[in-house]
C-alpha cells in the first residue's frame, strides 16, 4: 500500500535534495526512522537511506525484504546481509561525492564511530535536523491523517467518561482509552496515556497506578492516536463532583491561556510569543509560576517534533504546521490542571483538531 | 514507592564502581534512562546520572521534582533549569576527576559534541555497556517480576483465543490483547503486538492491518507485558481450522528447534552453541534457510538486550540471564511459524517463564 503517491515523495525529495546542495553535500545518510519514511514511505522499523541526486539507496534486513519493496519510492532496495552501513558504506566506494552528511541528533556517537570508520577518508558533516525541517509544514493529505488521528482521541476520550467512576483505577482508565482509541482504528497511542487522580494531577507526566478515584476528585487525561504513522495529542482535566475553589480557579486560569494563547495563532507569529500569550493569562490569575514547563511542540510522524512552543524561541510559526498548545497549573499537594488542543497553523487562525469542548466538566 | 530495596541499588551501584575502577573512571555520566533506573530505582522519563564514589548526582528536570525525591535511592537529586548536562558539568568543575565516561551507544552524536563543549579540558571515554554488562544476570527480585510479566501476556493470548474467528481483523485481535495485558496490570505493551494472519506470517514483523482472518489460515501472535518496568515475550503460531501440509511441517520444524536450543541452555554454554541447535534442528526437515533472523535475546528493563543468541557469539550463558529462543520458518507467499519462549538460565537446565502450550493448536 503505497500510503503518499510518488508525486509528493518526490517533492519531498527534491526539497532535500536542494538543502543537501545548499550544504554542499554529494550524500546524506538517513538513519531516523521516521525520515525516512517521510522520504520514501517506508513503515518498517529498520533501515538506512543514502540519499544521492539520482542515485538514493535504502538498505533494510531481510526481514523487510518484501515490505521494502512494496513500499519505498524513489530509491533502489538493497537487502543488506548484516550490518547497513557496512552495506552503504561499500556502495559509496563507488562514488566520488566529497562530503558525506550524517544525522547528528539520531545517530549515537557508537554509531558515528562505525560511520567514521567504515566510511575512512571522506569528508563528514553532522547535520541537525535537515529533514526535520521540511517536516514543519504540514501537506494537506498529512493534515487529514492528523485530522482523523485527532478524531480518533477525540472519541475514545469521550466513550471513556462514563468509566470515571469513584473506584476505578487510573490504570483501568488508561487501558480503556488506549483499548477504544485501538477499536477505533489507532496503530498504536502516540505516548503513554496519562491518567491522574486527584492530588497526583499535580504531577506533569504521572504515570497511572492503583491510585482509586474518590468522589470530588480532579482528574487528568493526556492522550494520543497514532494513524497510519502520524501521531495526534490532547489533554482534559474533568471533575468528579464539585471542584475544589482553588482548582476551579486554576481551571479558568488555564483555559483563559489556553484560549489567549490560540489566539495569537498565525503564519508569522513567534513561537515565544504564543507562549508569552499563554503565560500572561496565568499571570492575572497569579498562578504564571505553577506553570512548570513549555506552552507547546510541533507533531507529525513524531509527537514531539519542531517548533518548541516556549520562551526564547524566535521561530516563526509557518502555514499548516501542526502544533499543541498546553499550559497547565500544578499545585503541588491539592492537583493540577492541563488543557492542551492539537491544531494546525492557518492563515486566518488555528484550525484546532481536537473535539472535546474546553469548559468545566462536571462529571 | 521503592520497587527495589536501597540494598539492591547499593549493590548494583558498588559492582559499577567496580568496574568504573578498572576503567579508571573517577566519574561516568549514565544517560540511558533504564540504566538510570537499574541504578537509582527512578521511573521517570528523563534524567542523567553522575556516577561516583560516595558523590553521585542524578539531575533531571522540575516535572519530576517530587517523583525524583520519593523514589532516588543512593544519589543525590538535583532538578536542574535548563539542559541536565549544563548541571552536570558545572557540578564536576569542583571535582578533580581525571576521566569521563558516557555512554557511546546511548549519547548521540550531538550529545557527546556537547559533552565535549562542556566539559572542556577533561580527558572523555565512551563506554559500550558497562551497566547494560550488570544488567544480564538477573536478581531473584527481578526474575519474579519477569515471570509476573509473563504470566500476564500468557492470560490475555489464552483470553484472546476466542476472539480468533473468519471476519476479525489483524488489528481487531492486537487491540483485544494490549487491553486483556492492560487489564491484568500491564503498564504498557513491550513492543507493537505483531499479529500476522494466512500469509502474512510470512512476514516476520508484520504489522497488524486491516487483513481479516478466513477459515484454514495460520495466525501469528508475538507479544509482551512489561510489568513493574520489566518486560516480557512471547510467541505463538495458531491454526483456524486444518493447517496446509508444508505449514504443519513447518511448525514441526520450528518445535523441534525450540525444544533442542531450550535443551542446551545452561550456565557456561556460548550462545552461539543455543543458535546452532535451533539451526541444526530446522536442518534436518531442510528448513534452515527460511529461518533468517537471529535465535534469541536478553530481556529485562528493555526487551532487547544483551545477551544476543546468534551465530559467532562465543558469550557464555550465566546463570540467572533472561533471554528468549525464537525459531522460525517463514515460506514467501505461504506463510511462516514461529514459537518463542521466554526463559531464565537456571543451573540444571531453563526455567521456562512462557505459560501456554507449544504443541500445534487448531482453534
Amino acid at each position: 500500500m503505497k500510503e503518499q503517491n510518488i508525486s509528493t515523495i518526490r517533492q519531498r525529495q527534491s526539497r532535500l535534495l536542494q538543502l543537501m546542495e545548499k550544504e554542499k553535500l554529494g550524500t546524506m545518510l538517513v538513519s531516523n526512522i521516521h525520515n525516512i519514511r517521510y522520504l520514501t514511505g517506508f513503515t518498517g522499523s529498520a533501515g538506512l537511506l543514502m540519499m544521492k541526486k539520482n542515485a538514493s539507496v535504502f538498505f533494510t534486513d531481510s526481514r523487510y525484504d518484501l515490505q521494502a519493496h512494496q513500499e519505498i519510492m524513489e530509491a533502489e532496495v538493497v537487502i543488506a546481509k548484516g550490518e547497513l552501513l557496512a552495506a552503504a558504506a561499500k556502495r559509496l566506494t563507488r562514488s566520488k561525492t566529497p562530503l558525506v552528511g550524517f544525522e547528528g541528533q539520531s545517530v549515537t556517537y557508537r554509531g558515528y564511530q562505525r560511520i567514521r570508520e567504515l566510511l575512512a577518508g571522506r569528508k563528514l558533516k553532522a547535520l541537525a535536523g535537515l529533514v526535520e525541517m521540511l517536516r514543519i509544514v504540514k501537506e494537506e493529505s498529512e493534515i487529514e491523517t492528523m485530522r482523523r488521528a485527532a478524531h480518533v482521541a477525540s472519541l475514545a476520550f469521550e466513550e471513556t467518561l462514563p468509566f470515571l467512576k469513584p473506584g476505578v483505577s487510573e490504570k483501568e482508565i488508561a487501558a480503556e482509552i488506549d483499548y477504544r482509541m485501538r477499536r477505533h482504528g489507532a496503530e498504536k497511542t502516540s505516548f503513554d496515556t496519562i491518567i491522574a487522580f486527584g492530588e497526583r494531577t499535580a504531577l506533569p507526566h504521572a504515570r497511572p497506578g492503583e491510585r482509586k478515584l474518590r468522589a470530588n476528585e480532579c482528574i487528568l487525561l493526556d492522550l494520543g492516536a497514532i494513524l497510519d504513522g502520524y501521531a495526534s495529542d490532547m489533554t482534559r482535566t474533568v471533575f468528579l463532583g464539585t471542584p475544589q475553589k482553588k482548582l476551579a480557579r486554576a481551571y479558568e486560569a488555564v483555559l483563559a491561556a489556553l484560549e489567549e494563547a490560540e489566539k495569537v495563532v498565525k503564519p508569522g507569529t513567534a513561537c515565544q510569543e504564543v507562549d508569552a500569550a499563554a503565560r500572561k493569562a496565568l499571570k492575572r490569575y497569579r498562578l504564571d509560576q505553577y506553570f512548570t514547563h513549555s506552552t507547546g511542540h510541533g507533531v507529525g510522524l513524531e509527537i514531539h517534533e519542531m517548533p518548541r512552543i516556549m520562551s526564547k524561541q524566535p521561530q516563526m510559526l509557518s502555514e499548516r504546521s501542526a502544533i499543541t498548545i498546553e499550559p497547565g497549573v500544578y499545585l503541588p499537594g491539592i492537583g493540577g490542571v492541563r488543557i492542551e488542543d492539537l491544531l494546525v497553523v492557518r492563515k486566518d487562525g488555528p484550525e484546532i483538531l481536537t473535539l472535546p469542548r474546553k469548559e468545566l466538566l462536571v462529571l
